[in-house]
């Protein structure tokens, strides 16, 4: 568990000292402790009349067991921009409690590369995502609440939609049955999400305004009355408490990089069940800050980047100048689908095969317009010869390729990166939706499926052909799609490693995230609640005497 | 809802320079924005020399719908030893979001005597009791992922105690059925309780440090193995990471009152369902910073007063040296239980009758040992007849007496309180256990009904009578009890106003809190999850265009 080691906790700078480095002052920011701020959203109108800072969004190739240091990826790089003498801030997510007390390691990037202090990000950080869970929650208990009391607005307890949340991962919460000790309230079947995949944190992470945040948790969909007319969470109003729990939620907050230049980590949306990316707040404020903004986006260019050009770039104006695809030599074996002796070949035969779902990455990037450099994070046993296999692939290709070694070498493992990213992001952009507004959801749906997946086709169970008439019905057809799937793979399979061919993409049902303003494209079974393994991280976490953290 | 009024919180000064009123550094504390901060635990090393402040007890007559303003009286007080010259501190419970949002009016004072900035101590404040949420549902989670992996310690999912937390007067979530969804884990009854009612909570706030907040939490009685062996959170090796969830959550927070005074306000369990004052380690850094901590405990003296003696100061030596009673001409009129004209009424006739109720406080906290100033909280109608009713009862009682308008007047109005306050605790003290360590925990019991709640007798159901067999298996019989009951009576009837008599006090069942180290007895249904009202506190919040709250 690298990434929270107490040896990278000791240099740190006071987090006044980290924003004054971006040209904000004390009335800029409030503290959260020494080392944690929250930035006022008055800095919008304090640096109205500057301009945008370029955005470079950083993808990789469809994720394996392995990691691929993407995270690390992206903070060596905004460390490197800063260290090539521009401003360049690092945009991430803020962890979730629940995959950090259940996985190991957390999702502050690693070794030389990281966001600090990465053990009060990875536990409650500023309290945002527990504003997100109590804001959800506040609505979700104002229904049952509505109907114990009378149910005037005639909501059908059968119909809700929307569930409870707790960021934790608790798989006996999935699917529960509510209301049981009440004499007059209803009795139903409900469940538990994870906080970071209710669309509560999609509303958060997609706010410019508390007006903004305001309306869209008012238009969240919660369900329908009896006579099937919509019900949302105006119709209950708690829209405005709701913000109000928000409140502070929606502020930026500002950290620091292992080598203490500025990182601002907002909002959390998971890329297989939400849009995936840190709040549209973040990144525009950042863009106020700094030449440079290294944004992640989460999963493959298939998820997170997907979704960036077609959801937030679509709604915000945000185009990234530029895309970093990482790779890992680790990662080609993976998706060759090769294996002997047990485990993974170290031939470049091997690598050679793997190198397919590379190369549909490359093409989904270029197919969106962005120019890429494919970063190739290096670890200790990679070979010259397997590096240059995946260098002259990318040559052959037609993209940029650097070698990357920020968990070892911080900065300094990616000037080169930098250097090539910079080059790139001065080119004149041109972004490519992969589906217009004006096109119904089906096709959508048919458009990111073959274009980006390479699917030959899609097949809609029942529920979701329903939904499409819903959608229709309810006028929400000019909405961006939202796809839930795997991460694992370009399909909905999650075994279909590499570059799956001749698939059909199997649609099994559609929400409609009014609030939100996207269509959820359920494809497979994609558990908006993760559970525990046998053995999870919070087993091996300890407190000593003065209250800092062990591992154990 | 004035307790946040927009008004009040314009005088605020930054919280480093109430920090230097009581001694305390930049090293001393961490920012929580401007106006709040954490208190290290260091303090307690850095002051071990000095000598600890004294402890003024703020409790009240069994409270009514009316509100009797102790929270207000409290403040108050604290600002007028202040203003007479001497270091004093508030200490006061952190709100619950639950109950914000359910009634209305917060839980921060009012008026002149208010703690600030009282809407952000009444949302998330420094995020203490989301943190117990998340320790608490960490366990939770561990207990049905333990069963679901094989469950190798036997654990029988119909014996599991405790239950899951959330920070929200949800009803729905009282009984509820979970994991239907798993083909290998337990469906079973579960239930949330409110955070605050929650024995993590009141570990948190009857821990001293690290060490022993760890300890309290592997204690934490989970359930029985099929074998009927007790199972504890040590058991499944999360006490750790649990007290790492809490590890900011154990430090006091510092914010002000409107007087610009330090105040303390830090955990928050309810005093009719838990032990109903705040940490341990708020009072204690407190006594090493002030010469006078004002302390609220929750409710009557029959319940927070009484917990505090018997269970608060017997476990930490924290003996208050004075008692505030605080009692108001409304209290008294509905303890009379004379109703005319669809209402109170102000002939003093009625209030005679409900001074019995007083009058079973004076005696209650005589019989602890507390010399006692009953504080009248006045309000605009009250007539001069009425006081002087109240004053010379107290007269003839042999206790202090004084007027207080902390409300409307701050600390100008609660002076002669203060100077009478100071003078009983320059007395020497004598403080008296209810019952003792030694006594059966049938036999604390009825001392506590008999002496402090007057009771004829108790009656013990048959679930609560093995439980006292239980007790005696597990050699729990030395823990003090902490009584759960209605706040409405001295009775376990909330019906039963004044002063009752010949009644039978009812135990219905009774709990180990292993963890907290103390016995809970319930007696009548007191619900651990409040429910919301048809017309609740949330649908008249909102927020204005800069992220400001609105109260409509």
């Amino acid at each position: 568990m690298k990434s929270i080691s107490k040896v990278q906790e000791t240099s740190l700078e006071p987090i006044s000292k980290i924003a004054a480095k971006i040209g904000l002052d004390d009335e800029d920011i409030e503290l959260y402790g020494k080392y944690k701020a929250k930035i006022s959203l008055d800095v919008f109108k304090k640096k109205a009349q500057v301009q945008d800072g370029k955005v470079i969004l950083v993808t990789s190739i469809n994720p394996t067991p392995y990691g691929e240091g993407k995270t690390t990826t992206a903070i060596g790089l905004s460390m490197a921009i800063n260290r090539l003498g521009f401003k360049s801030i690092v945009t991430l997510r803020e962890p979730s409690l629940g995959p950090f007390l259940g996985l190991k390691g957390g999702a502050t990037g690693g070794g030389a590369s990281q966001i600090l202090p990465s053990i009060d990000i990875n536990l409650h950080f500023t309290g945002d995502i527990h504003a997100v869970t109590s804001a959800n929650n506040l609505l979700c208990a104002a229904i049952d609440n509505h109907i114990y009391h009378g149910n005037s607005l005639g909501i059908n307890p059968k119909s809700i939609t929307i569930k409870r949340s707790i960021d934790m991962n608790d798989r006996s919460l999935r699917h529960i049955i509510v209301g049981l000790s009440d004499q007059k309230g209803a009795i139903r079947e409900d469940g538990f999400v994870i906080s970071v995949a209710s669309e509560v944190m999609a509303v958060l992470c997609l706010s410019m305004s508390y007006d903004d945040l305001k309306e869209k948790l008012g238009n969240i969909l919660i369900g329908f009355t009896y006579d099937k007319k919509p019900v949302y969470a105006k119709d209950l109003n708690v829209h405005g408490s709701m913000a109000l729990l928000l409140k502070d939620a929606l502020k930026p907050n500002l950290v620091q990089t292992s080598e203490n230049t500025a990182a601002i980590v907002h909002g959390g949306p998971f890329a297989n069940i939400a849009h995936g990316t840190n709040s549209i707040v973040a990144t525009k404020i950042a863009q106020k800050l700094a030449n440079y903004v290294v944004v992640e986006a989460g999963f493959g260019s298939d998820l997170g980047a997907e979704k960036f050009v077609n959801i937030v770039a679509r709604k915000t104006g945000i185009y990234p100048n530029a895309a970093v695809l990482v790779v890992t030599t680790k990662a080609l074996k993976h998706h060759s689908r090769i294996e002997a002796n047990g485990g993974l070949q170290s031939d470049v035969k091997t690598i050679q095969k793997g190198l397919e779902n590379l190369e549909k990455h490359i093409e989904n990037l270029k197919i969106m317009g962005l120019e890429t450099v494919v970063a190739l994070n290096k670890f200790p046993d990679d070979t010259e010869e397997e590096i240059e296999l995946v260098r002259s692939f990318c040559e052959q290709k037609g993209v940029e390729f650097s070698v990357s070694t920020a968990y070892a070498n911080g900065s300094e493992g990616v000037l080169e990166l930098a250097e090539k990213v910079i080059e790139l992001s001065n080119k004149k952009r041109k972004i490519n939706f992969v589906y217009e507004d004006s096109d119904s959801i089906e096709e959508k749906i048919k458009k990111v499926a073959t274009i980006i997946y390479g699917a030959k086709n899609v097949q809609f169970s029942k529920a979701a052909l329903s939904k499409l008439e819903l959608i229709k019905n309810l006028k929400t057809e000019h909405f961006p799609i939202c796809m839930s799937k795997t991460q694992y793979s370009l399909s909905d399979d999650p075994k279909l490693l590499g570059k799956p061919k001749d698939f059909i993409l199997n649609v099994t049902d559609i929400e409609i995230k009014n609030g939100a303003g996207f269509i959820l494209v359920m494809c497979g079974d994609i558990i908006a609640m993760p559970g525990l393994g046998k053995d999870f991280a919070a087993l091996h976490l300890d407190i000593d005497s003065s209250g800092n953290p062990i591992f154990k």
